[in-house]
């Protein structure tokens, strides 16, 4: 194997270009096993190899510094700087992140993992380097995809007038996670059909220096452009026209299926069985809808995959459904634009991305009241990585204004809420959607949630009162369960709004409760118990908030968390006795 | 005069040109006597004023729909909209807000105050449009300075592919708020040298069709492609090239000072007496640092006035200065480049527009620990407008895991933080520029603040400790003065962190304290005062948080949100002796 002698970039440099062939095609090898294996980006990864390797051939990592985009396409990155026991030995597959980890190594400069960022940070670079009087390379790599975020663009447009070197590569593979929307997408596509020639150019007209490759997958036209470009002393586009999955037959047919793909994907497998689930009820829900009322309109920032927004959901809703591609800040402004003028908008966003919108979600919503429905997808504590935790959605949005932030704790109560959400017309309304296993009551909800901070009582008791939220009502009623057995007859609280409390009921529990305690799944700091904390803070009443930290957590089991947070049945109940048991003291 | 007979758009409809053009002057007239009275925007609006006049003339407001980008181009629109009475009539002066309010009229759709939401916004009224099967036009009126703003690319980029009518007025008058930053400039420039006839169009590359008004301060050129683009059934931008404080020459002529005024601003005054306040204590403290260190950088996303950082100031501090433009996110994403590679960036930025930023202080700069100072002014409760207040920071800023968040409380601290954040290495800190009168305690602050979270104990007493943070500081010792004088000997705290809390001190605080008040100016919910909540939930010890509540205040004066609040000291007690008295019967 070529691979065998690349332990650093420093080995690909004396590679004739038939062993950097040979190389691509056995890093591509690794890559679809390691992914088919564990899951993860597909036709990302596969789509840059050939540019990577370019990449690293021209420019000297770390010397010459590399900003990655998303960095869902940094594997064969990874590969060639220092981590390809990650890819060439099955027991390390797990062993690095998919995204870039500075604390993985020199080559990787920052941790990342939302979209539209390596422009401004590159620029950040390049402005240091010249600051400190340096001299080396600053490349930013982004995807056709990522350019339409707004930090992707206000980056663009700072990055023309730096006025020093930095190298913009365009990874151009015309699709986004699902295809692209947007005005820009026409230009490139006449850039790519004039081979880049056309006179009317975005990335001129931005003001940078402008190169196309044709042939973003072929390694030799690849180090060709970058060698002309190497240690320009201005801005400088680069767009490489790359096929997303590239070498991958089945990767290259269904770009979007394989962008990120489960494990297994490539294996012959039986379709999984129906089974009901809150993105189906919700497609469900959202089809229905929009045939009865032709002014209910579904959105999404792109990721349309993540909620069950198939394709065939998409073409079904035709106008009634609007991809405006990354773009979550334009998303929220436009179903504001939207609500104010009579139509119904259902605005799908997952919680990690719901903080790219919060001065829309203030301004251009909260403050004007219009009313939308807002799904928030993936709110929650989980083992995910840095860059895509569901842990800060109930703090950010329930702090804003005006905006009524629901958790639902059922089928039920999620389909009443989203039958109340789209009808009236007061108010912006977020709903959690629940992140645990579907339940279902089997009774139909009929709570009116116009009555704002209405908190349930699923189960009337005494001195000690639990209020479950949304995603651990179940954690809420085996507490109940395990008190019952220590002699206390608990009262059981469905609280179903994040965004208040009720002020009502909390005062009625003086009378014969000495403690309550909430269960969130998010972030303590900011969220919904300290609002119950505060509300007692001047009683007697004891309060024991539950949930997590403020912390970026990177792939930690959930139940490691659940320890580290007191968040099993035994750990609550250790710290309600020691609790109790001052109350007694005191 | 002409104005007498408008009271209405539609009785703009008759007139011949002669008489547009003398309803201008008049109306000028009034624009340039009343924010000289009261102070506001003076070059926004003398600039549109023809154009505004023109929209009337050729559309049907409110059947066509305006939507305005931030909204401090509207006086004559206000005027032509039956609020006349607003500019003629000086005791109404105050009557309406500076920015578009639908409380007003029918004829503005949004309140708005932040830049760069006007396409997105006009989108979203386009899409109800067609889903509703109406017709009318859609105007968007966005100014040079905020194309700059992501939402506005975001918006350009989906506004072109929307496939209906919608028209996107952009009144360039080469300037934002101070000059304009940014690629897209150099394009603006092209386009008007060339008379709108170069190839290269930024516009035109995004997919728009494209107009040009050589004259945008002439009525009739500005009636002429309006007609030409009325009704039109897909996308199109008009490009007006407009002179910013037209007709005014002393605003003309000094662009920057006359974007916003201060009441007098026309009259002869002598200069105000030089006074040592935060604003210039932090350019001296920034100009001393830049000259020690070349790897000093302070940056600006726009509004470099609002911090007191002049054209002079902007000038001595050279290639060690970058006003990124309107371009929050890519301000904090610069930052954190600048600091993973040694440089020592100090971001400015308004309380009220760092919401414009939150998912990159998350991901590109706490995710990286990136060591940059971020200053936050204009942060506290205030009579602002809705779209300008300065509550929500501490909520937004503090629950982002990594970053430090210090208030000041006199000039001395505040230099030592300013000194600390530049110095460290280990962590982003943002630093809540006193929004309170400068007070000197003439005593250098020797606190090592890389001890985080360590509260000052400015006073030891007991039964009450009272924390009060930041600005609030001088309130809090007027507290203690008031319990002293029912004789209680209350402990005083100077918390000086936002972001955490120091559970030793509080801890210790149970031995002989009843009762803990906080005092924050900001919203509680989310805030510092909940954090302390949450900590003595399970303790016997009350609590009791000051701060201001969750909503949207529109210009209410400062003194009557403290009654509303419960800010004053005489409230305070009521509410301290109300809680102790609970103490007692429990």
């Amino acid at each position: 194997m070529i691979l065998d002698k690349v332990n650093s970039p420093q080995d690909l440099k004396g590679l004739p270009l038939s062993e950097l062939n040979t190389l691509a095609d056995e890093m591509r090898e690794l890559i679809i096993k390691k992914v088919n294996t564990t899951g993860g980006h597909m036709g990302p990864n596969l789509g840059i190899l050939e540019t990577t390797i370019a990449m690293h051939y021209v420019f000297n990592s770390p010397e010459d510094k590399f900003v990655f985009d998303v960095s869902h396409q940094c594997y064969p990155h990874k590969i060639l700087t220092g981590r390809k026991d990650g890819f060439t030995n099955p027991e390390n597959y797990l062993k690095y992140t998919g995204y870039t980890a500075p604390e993985e190594t020199v080559h990787d400069l920052f941790k990342v993992g939302h979209t539209s960022t390596s422009i401004s940070l590159a620029c950040g670079v390049a402005k240091a380097r010249d600051l400190k009087g340096e001299k080396h390379n600053v490349i930013a790599l982004i995807g056709d995809g990522s350019l339409t975020g707004g930090e992707a663009l206000e980056g663009l447009n700072n990055a023309s007038v730096l006025g020093s070197n930095l190298i913009i590569l365009v990874n151009d593979n015309d699709m986004s996670i699902a295809e692209n929307h947007g005005g820009i997408y026409g230009n490139l596509s006449l850039l790519r059909d004039t081979k880049g020639k056309a006179e009317n150019n975005f990335f001129t007209s931005m003001g940078f220096e402008y190169h196309y490759v044709e042939e973003g997958n072929n390694i030799e036209k690849v180090i060709e452009t970058l060698q002309k470009v190497k240690d320009t002393d201005h801005p400088v586009v680069v767009h490489l026209n790359t096929i997303k999955g590239h070498g991958l037959a089945v990767a290259e047919a269904n770009k979007e299926a394989f962008h990120w793909i489960m494990p297994g994907a490539l294996d012959e497998k039986a379709p999984a069985p129906f089974e009901e689930n809150y993105n189906n009820i919700t497609t469900d829900f959202i089809l229905k809808k929009a045939a009865e009322d032709k002014t209910v309109v579904a959105i999404t920032p792109a990721t349309p995959g993540a909620y069950g927004f198939t394709k065939d959901f998409r073409d079904k809703l035709g106008s009634q459904y609007v991809d405006v591609g990354i773009a979550e800040e334009h998303a929220v402004a436009f179903a504001s634009g939207l609500a104010k003028q009579g139509a119904k908008p259902i605005l799908a966003i997952m919680s990690s991305f719901v903080q790219r919108t919060y001065d829309q979600l203030s301004q251009d919503l909260a403050l004007n009241n219009s009313p939308i429905a807002m799904l928030v997808y993936w709110g929650g504590l989980s083992g995910a990585d840095a860059t895509h935790l569901g842990s800060f959605d109930m703090s950010l949005i329930s702090n804003i204004p005006n905006i009524t932030y629901l958790a639902p704790t059922s089928k039920e109560e999620y389909l009443a809420m989203l039958e109340w959400s789209l009808n009236q017309t007061e108010r912006p309304v977020a709903i959690r959607v629940p992140f645990v296993p579907l339940t279902s009551t089997g009774i139909p909800d009929t709570t009116d949630y116009s009555k704002i901070n209405k908190f349930k009582v699923e189960a009337r008791g005494e001195k000690i009162a639990i209020l479950g939220l949304g995603n651990f009502a179940g954690k809420a009623r085996e507490v109940k369960e395990a008190l019952a057995k220590h002699g206390i007859n608990a009262t059981l609280i469905n609280p179903c709004f994040i965004s208040g409390i009720d002020e009502e009921l909390l005062e009625s529990l003086k009378s014969n409760h000495e403690l309550v305690i909430t269960l969130e799944d998010g972030c303590l700091e900011g969220g919904f118990g300290e609002k119950v904390a505060r509300f007692y803070g001047s009683s007697t009443m004891k309060v024991l908030n539950f949930g997590g930290k403020k912390e970026f957590t990177d792939r930690v089991p959930l139940n490691e968390l659940y320890e580290r947070y007191h968040l099993t049945t035994e750990l609550i109940l250790r710290d309600v006795e020691k609790a109790l048991t001052e109350v007694v003291k005191a």
